[in-house]
C-alpha cells in the first residue's frame, strides 16, 4: 500500500521554513506498513495543486496533504479541494461550536468571522475533529485514492495523525508487513563501516534492504524487511542483526528505533545510578539542552553552568584567573578545571566541560577557529582532549556536543563493564 | 526561471531524517531570482529516479539533486545519471588526487578503493570540485534543463551551492528580479494580525504577494514582489512596508530576512550595552543555546546556570530550601529567586529564569504538566508570570523559551525607549 505526502506553502519553497511535517507523517505511515512513495512540496497555487492531485490520483492509495488550512487569504487548499472533487463548502455545526469555545477559552474573547469560517468544509468530506486547534482535518475519497487534508501547524498535524488518521487507516485498509531495525554505531565513518561489513552485506536475503544514514560522528544502519509473512521477516532480521553485532560489536551503541546518543547515554547513566553535570562554554548549553530533551532526564542530569564569558568561568565556576592567564581560556587545563569544579558544585559522578572557539572570528583567546577542548571529570580522574572541528560555527558546536557525549559514554562503559 | 529540488534517499521517506537541504537550496536559488517550483523526495529506486528526471525534463530549467552520492551500496544516483544521459562513468584524475589527499590528512591512512571510486563521474559532466568532502558535485545539461547532482551531507552541499553552483548559475543564466521583505511580529495570532491589516492587504498592488508564516508566539509576514523593473519593485515594497508599519507598529520586532527573536534581542542588548544571564530549569539550557547560536553573542550573554535538579537550585543558585519547601519548586517565588541570584552571580543587567513541568509526567513538584513560571530580573526589579503551555514536552519547552525572550524584549524596550 502506497502513499504520497504533499506539503502546500510558498514559505517552504523559498526555504523560509523547513518542512518537518512530512517526516513525521511518513514515519507514522511506515509504522502501520504504508510506504511513502514520494514527498512533494508545492506552492499555494491552485493550478499547481490541482495538477499534483491529478498526478497522484489512483497511483497511490493515500494522499496526505498539510498546509493551506489557516484562516488567512494565502491559504487556498480548502477551495482547491472543492474544485478537484466538484464539491462546495458547507458549514459544519460541530466544528463551529468547537472553534467558538476554543477561542473563548484560549483568548477570552468571541470568535471573529474569520475564526468561524474554519468550520466551512467540503460537503462530501468526513471531518477529522481537531481538539487542539481551529482548523479541522478532512478525509475525502475519490476512486481508489483517499485525500486527507491536515493543518500545517506541527502540533495540530501530529494530534490529528495520531488520534484520527492512523486509527482510521488501520480500520479501513488491509496492509502488508514492513519491519525496520536500526543499529546505531559511533566513532567510524561510513566507508570504514561499509568495508568492515561488506561480506555480511553481500549475504543479506532478498527481502532485507540495508541503508547507511551517516551524521557527524555516527552512522546508523537501517535494515528494512518487506513481505507477507511476519514471522519469517522477524526471524530473518533477528538472525542478521545478531551476525552483524558479532562483526562490529565495538562500535554499536544501540538498537532501538529512537536511539540517539543522548537516549543511549541516559539509559546507561540511569541503569548504573550515575549522575552527570556539564560546564559549557563554546557549546552554550546545547549539551544540557540535548540531555534534557529526553523525558526522565532528571534521574541522572543535575544541571549545567554555561560559562560563556571568561568572568563567569572565574566567578561562577571558580576557575582561577591565574590559570586562565597562564594557559589561555581555550586550553586543556581550563577545560579540566571547569569539569572538576562543576562535578563538585553539582555533586555528580561525571561531568563534561567544553571550551573552544566556534567562530566565525577569533574571540578573546588566540585559539584558531574550530579549536575545542573537551574534558571529562570521572570518579577516577580527568580525561581531556583537544580537537579542531573546522568550520562553520554550527558544525563546530554540533561536533563538540556529539564528541563530548561519545567520550563520556566510552569512559563510563570502561568503568562499569 | 524555474527550478525543482530533488532529494534521493529512503531515510527521508521513512521519516528517519528530516530534509533540511532542500530549504537551503531553495533559499539560495531564490536570492538569485530562480523560483523553486517544487521539491520532491523520492526513494533510492532507479526507475523512480529516472521517471522523476523525465517528468522534470524541459519543464524547469534547473534540477538540483541531493543525496545518493555516498560510497556505499545503497547510493545509486551516479549510475542512474549515466543511464538517463546515455553516459558512462570515467575516473577523474583531479578528484582522485583530492580524495587520496583528504583521507590521508583527515584520517592519517591511505584511501581505500571505495574512497577512490568517488572519483568516478559521468563523462559528459562538468565536475564541481568539493573541497570539504570526497564526493564531487556534477553538472550535466540535457536539452533545456541542467541537472546538478550534489552530495547529501549538509556541510558539503552548502559548500558546493555557495562556491560552485550559485556562481555558475549567475554566470550562465539571465534571471528576472524577485524581492522579498519579511516583517517579524510577535504577541498576536495569525487571525488577529489578519484582521488588523485587512484593508492594507486588499490595496496591495498585483506585483506583491503576501504570506503569513505563523510559529508559536509570532507571525512573520512575507511580501514577495516579482517583475522586470527592479527599481519599481523596490519602491512598491518600501511604500507598503511603511504603511504596514504605521498600522501594526506595536507588534513589529524586526525587518531583516534572518530576523529571529534571538537575533533581534541580541541586537537590542548589544546596541544598548546591556548584559544577560539565564537560570534554567525546565528549559534545560535551550534559552542559552538559542542565544549563543548567534555569532557575537559573547558581547551581551554572560552565561547560564541550568539547575535541573532541585539540589542544584539550592547548592549552585543559592535558592533557599525553605522557600522551595514553602512555595514548591514550580512557583513564581522560586523563579524570582533564581532570576535574582543568577543576575548577581553573573553580574548582568538582566536575567531570565524558568521553572516548570514540561511533562510527560508530574515531577517532584505537584505542578500540572505544562505549568511554567518565568521570571525576569531587571535593573528596576522582578517581573514574573505563570503560564500553562499544555503539552507535549517539546511544545512546552519551545513556548517557554520564546515567551521568556519576548517578555525580556518587551521589558528592555520599555526601559530604553
Amino acid at each position: 500500500m502506497k502513499a504520497a505526502v504533499v506539503t502546500i506553502g510558498d514559505e517552504i519553497l523559498i526555504g523560509q521554513i523547513v518542512d518537518t511535517n512530512s517526516g513525521f507523517i511518513a514515519k507514522s505511515l511506515d509504522k502501520i506498513g504504508i510506504e511513502t512513495r514520494e514527498m512533494l512540496s508545492i506552492s499555494d497555487d491552485k493550478q499547481h495543486i490541482l495538477d499534483t492531485f491529478a498526478s497522484l490520483q489512483n497511483k497511490v492509495e493515500v494522499v496526505l496533504i498539510t498546509g493551506g488550512l489557516g484562516p488567512t487569504k494565502d491559504d487556498i487548499t480548502k477551495h482547491t479541494l472543492c474544485e478537484y472533487f466538484g464539491d462546495t463548502l458547507v458549514r459544519n455545526a460541530e466544528v463551529e461550536l468547537h472553534v467558538i469555545a476554543l477561542i473563548e477559552r484560549a483568548l477570552g474573547k468571541s470568535a471573529s468571522q474569520i475564526n468561524k469560517d474554519q468550520a466551512l468544509v467540503p460537503s462530501k468530506c468526513t471531518v477529522l475533529h481537531n481538539q487542539v486547534g481551529t482548523a479541522p482535518g478532512m478525509w475525502i475519497k475519490k476512486e481508489n485514492t483517499v485525500f486527507i487534508s491536515l493543518p500545517g501547524v506541527p502540533y495540530e498535524m501530529k494530534y490529528l495523525i495520531e488520534n484520527q488518521v492512523i486509527p482510521k487507516l488501520v480500520h479501513e485498509y488491509q496492509r502488508p508487513y514492513i519491519l525496520h531495525k536500526t543499529i546505531l554505531t559511533y566513532g567510524q565513518g561510513e566507508s570504514h563501516v561499509a568495508e568492515r561489513i561488506e561480506a555480511w552485506e553481500n549475504q543479506l536475503p532478498e527481502c532485507i534492504k540495508l541503508a547507511y544514514l551517516p551524521s557527524p560522528g555516527r552512522v546508523r544502519l537501517r535494515l528494512t524487511a518487506r513481505g507477507k509473512d511476519k514471522q519469517l521477516l522477524e526471524e530473518a532480521i533477528a538472525a542478521n542483526v545478531k551476525s552483524l553485532d558479532m562483526i562490529i560489536h565495538d562500535i554499536i551503541v544501540g538498537f532501538e528505533e529512537e536511539d540517539t546518543i543522548e537516549v543511549v547515554l541516559g539509559r546507561i547513566l540511569k541503569n548504573n545510578q550515575l549522575t552527570l553535570a556539564t560546564a559549557e562554554s563554546c557549546t552554550g548549553g546545547k549539551i544540557a539542552q540535548l540531555l534534557t530533551s529526553v523525558p526522565g532526564a532528571s534521574a541522572y542530569f543535575k544541571g549545567s553552568v554555561v560559562s560563556y564569558a571568561t568572568e563567569a568561568k572565574i566567578n561562577v565556576l571558580g576557575v582561577s584567573k591565574e590559570l586562565i592567564d597562564a594557559c589561555t581560556v581555550v586550553s586543556k587545563e581550563v577545560a579540566s578545571a571547569m569539569a572538576m569544579n562543576v562535578q563538585k558544585m553539582m555533586q555528580t559522578d561525571y561531568a563534561i566541560a567544553t571550551t573552544g572557539n566556534a567562530g566565525p572570528t577569533k574571540g578573546e583567546a588566540d585559539a584558531e577557529v574550530g579549536t575545542v577542548c573537551i574534558a571529562l571529570a570521572t570518579p577516577k580522574g580527568i580525561v581531556v582532549e583537544e580537537f579542531n572541528f573546522g568550520q562553520p560555527r554550527e558544525k563546530v558546536i554540533d561536533r563538540a556536543v556529539i564528541k563530548s557525549l561519545e567520550m563520556l559514554q566510552k569512559e563510563i562503559l570502561k568503568n562499569v563493564l
